[in-house]
């Protein structure tokens, strides 16, 4: 076989491939939104023979001998000299896939997805009864799986760097704790001040919202924030989400409650960024492994822009807050752009990570950072959490849950065994800003464009910068590429500092 | 291995499979229902893959070596004669499958998907442009698959036989012509004598009726005949259809017409008929090959039984008028029952099936299998087709469509391939009958439970005569199991007889 035949053999089984994970993302998709209540039992036997058969596909002689003919070993990944950019490229992540696979023994993979089944399951009887000690033992399993899991792929001396990389390719404990360290301090610093201002009023947001006027209202918001809807739809789930089920099939969910009209506005914003990345990849790494974020975080680079840096912008608020008035007469009438912007912005430290605001989110992520670093070079002893998760609640944030369900128990990250996940949340309020300033020197007047609603100019600058290029960069390189500068705290810092001294007058 | 391995280790091939089959109807569920307009061809490529993975694990040498060892050959099917009756009905039923599928080349199939997409296509715009002769290469060409198939079957003499035991195993075209024969002629009569009454009133039928009401009022409709919304739901597609997603996941769609209420009261009414057939297979077959229906037919029997014979009945029109008056308000406040009854049993001959009332229904029906018949026995020339259909047009129901999109281009049955599965529609009506007719025998004053809306009897009796055996019956052997009887029309004539004589004084 010739290197040309190997590599669109090589195509034919990243697209199965694909196809498979997409088949898999209907059958997630609708287990959220709308399998009936007894269904899902079977669901899961059904997703976990796909998955079965998806890693047998993947790992079978085949796929590693068409790697190695096209010269891609797991130190020159990008395979023979001679092959174009694109095709090293494609080669490198399906080596990577192919690697991180193959090493974990198919028994391992099974034990691990068993555990975290229960686990799951401990968790949320634990956080439901508030009961650490119940979920204990299964949390100290998921750890140790993982520890195991950094260790097949090598990472001997720093199991939790093997995890973070899963998330942030490129990117080590290291890294990462350079720029949170500044970033904790000044939002600490600026949490306090904030504190010492009046409080905004925001009662208005909790009158009754209609549901279904909230959903009309979703709908139309997205389509003009520019979401085509002949290419994805928007569903209502528990927890919202963006998931591919085709390139052309992007959906995203979001939630409504009738007296907090806000959480289902920026919910929608927030997925619809996510949707974005997901729908404008070029035709070239279509349907293909490159066609994927470049990590977590970038990809949150890209929802919370359009959540916070656009959908809570004063701009924004005069653009959006006539429209939101014509679905709810009445409602709003007496509020000023003004009143309404001071409301969606309002800073409060609080317990709950996905309720937080903007100042304050970040610094529920460094805290989880620190308490997973300190777990895997075993400083911490897991049973230790709930006193080390107070101590650091007061330290960054100021104030303390009175029980584990507010704090350590609130997230189900931990118990399926996702360490190293977390930071990617607040290196996408880093990459963000980092993009919006380079956006904002190419396109002057960005504002002005984000108050007449014509968001094109800004969706044609991501495309360029960040969608083009797919999962084919790693983020720093990505970064580098764009804006030339290396990730730093300083953009976000400064953004969140200029506005927030001016809504409360710091 | 010993017997018992051999069995455990199919089991669990069929098992897979099972989950392999229910996968895939997630994502053609979706594909009718919630499938953004651009997703279509990146899922038909979702479906091929899962397809292809199906078949090679169905047909791979493990499966034959394990029947074998079990005993099971085609010529003895059941295996193993120490084996329990439940056994050797699971190897009779998969040896089944395994033979239909493992005697058709891999290359034939995907050959005749390929044809058959096209096919779809052409017959589209041959319907929309009423342009029989484009269709016709593509009719050609379906034929030829159709009867190749048959042949790799082994229906040399009779290619036809093998096509209609797709659908009905155990019955020919013999069998079926010895019942249709007199079901076609007795119609027609009745035809000719209702044709000379009056003709009932059924504008109210017609008025306005709010598309979100009609679906709220579904919903209550399936429920109060005794759906469970733990295991189903009931969502919106073109074409009404039921499919199972899982034994504890049994979906129906239906479709509402502003201004014909009927239309989605008994397309809600048919598809809850078949749902509950699904829903309702004993522990003991649940997941396996034998949870399914004995046969089209005979889960047709389940959707006409439900909607006409109880649907349609007077008792049934006494308990749901007023239901349906409180979604409606106004709108039916002067109709009586009577009104209400004869209107919905409205009689009158017209081109299209899909709108055909229980009297001219089985006639369209036998129009198709008549043609059929001549096109695989060499009889009839496929160019032929329109003429030929309008003349038996003319016979049979005594009206003749102006264009080929009225005629013979109507259903999509014949440009996927699907020839020899219209009978069973039919069958579905005189199934219905016998099985009534001995419910009746066995429930005395069933007309007073309809009337009173209390279901549950009519369910016990038809999952503990029908929905018990799934398919472990071949069709006839479960008629005379459950009736003592073999197949006839005659209890659906002197139903059908007996009612709309009552309806039309004659």
């Amino acid at each position: 076989m010739g290197l040309k035949e190997t590599l669109e053999r090589l195509h034919v089984i990243d697209r199965e491939s694909r196809h498979l994970e997409r088949a898999m993302a209907v059958l997630r998709w609708d287990q959220e939104t709308y399998l009936p209540e007894k269904g899902v039992e079977e669901r899961s036997e059904q997703l976990a023979l796909l998955e079965g058969i998806a890693h047998e596909r993947l790992t079978s002689p085949e796929t590693g001998r068409l790697l190695s003919e096209a010269g891609s070993t797991t130190e020159n990944p990008g395979g023979d000299e001679k092959l174009p950019l694109l095709e090293k490229d494609f080669l490198k992540v399906l080596r990577r896939h192919y690697d991180r696979t193959i090493l974990l023994p198919r028994d391992f993979v099974s034990a691990a997805a068993r555990a975290g089944g229960l686990s799951q399951a401990a968790w949320i009887s634990a956080r439901r009864d508030n009961n650490f000690s119940a979920f204990l033992p299964h949390l100290v399993t998921m750890i140790d799986f993982s520890r195991q899991q950094a260790l097949y792929w090598g990472y001997e001396d720093n199991p939790y760097d093997g995890l973070l990389d899963i998330y942030e390719p490129g990117m080590d404990a290291c890294d990462i704790a350079e720029v949170f360290t500044p970033l904790g301090q000044r939002l600490s610093a600026l949490l306090k001040k904030i504190a010492s201002r009046p409080r905004p009023d925001n009662t208005f947001l909790n009158q009754d919202f209609d549901v279904e006027s909230q959903a009309r209202f979703s709908r139309d918001l997205m389509k003009r924030l520019g979401f085509d809807c002949a290419r994805g739809r928007l569903d209502v789930s528990a927890h919202p989400f963006t998931t591919t089920l085709g390139s052309d099939d992007v959906r995203i969910t979001t939630r409504y409650m009738p007296r907090q009209v806000q959480s289902g506005i920026f919910s929608t914003i927030h997925e619809t960024g996510h949707a974005f990345y997901e729908m404008d990849f070029p035709g070239e790494i279509r349907g293909t492994c490159l066609a994927d974020g470049a990590s977590m975080g970038i990809h949150e680079s890209q929802s919370r822009l359009w959540e916070n840096v656009i959908g809570r912008s004063r701009p924004f608020c005069e653009t959006m807050l006539p429209v939101l008035r014509s679905y709810f007469p009445g409602a709003l009438s007496l509020v000023t752009i003004d009143d309404f912007y001071r409301a969606i912005n309002l800073v409060e430290p609080s317990f709950i990570r996905v309720e937080a605001d903007e100042v304050s989110y970040s610094l529920h992520i460094i805290l989880r950072f620190d308490l997973e670093r300190e777990l895997f070079s075993g400083k911490l002893d897991p049973a230790e959490l709930p006193a080390a998760w107070r101590r650091k609640m007061k330290e960054l944030l100021g104030v303390e849950p009175e029980t584990d369900t507010q704090g350590v128990l609130q997230d189900v990250h931990w118990s399926m065994g996702s360490f190293g996940y977390f930071p990617s949340y607040a290196l996408g309020n880093l990459y963000g800003l980092e993009f919006w300033e380079k956006l904002k020197s190419d396109i002057p007047g960005v504002e002005k464009l984000i108050l007449e609603g014509n968001f094109s100019p800004i969706h044609d600058w991501l495309r360029d910068a960040v969608y083009v290029r797919g999962r084919r960069l790693a983020p720093p390189v990505l970064l580098e590429t764009v804006t030339g500068r290396s990730l730093s705290a300083e953009p976000f810092l400064a953004y969140i500092e200029s506005k927030y001294a001016g809504i409360y007058g710091i």
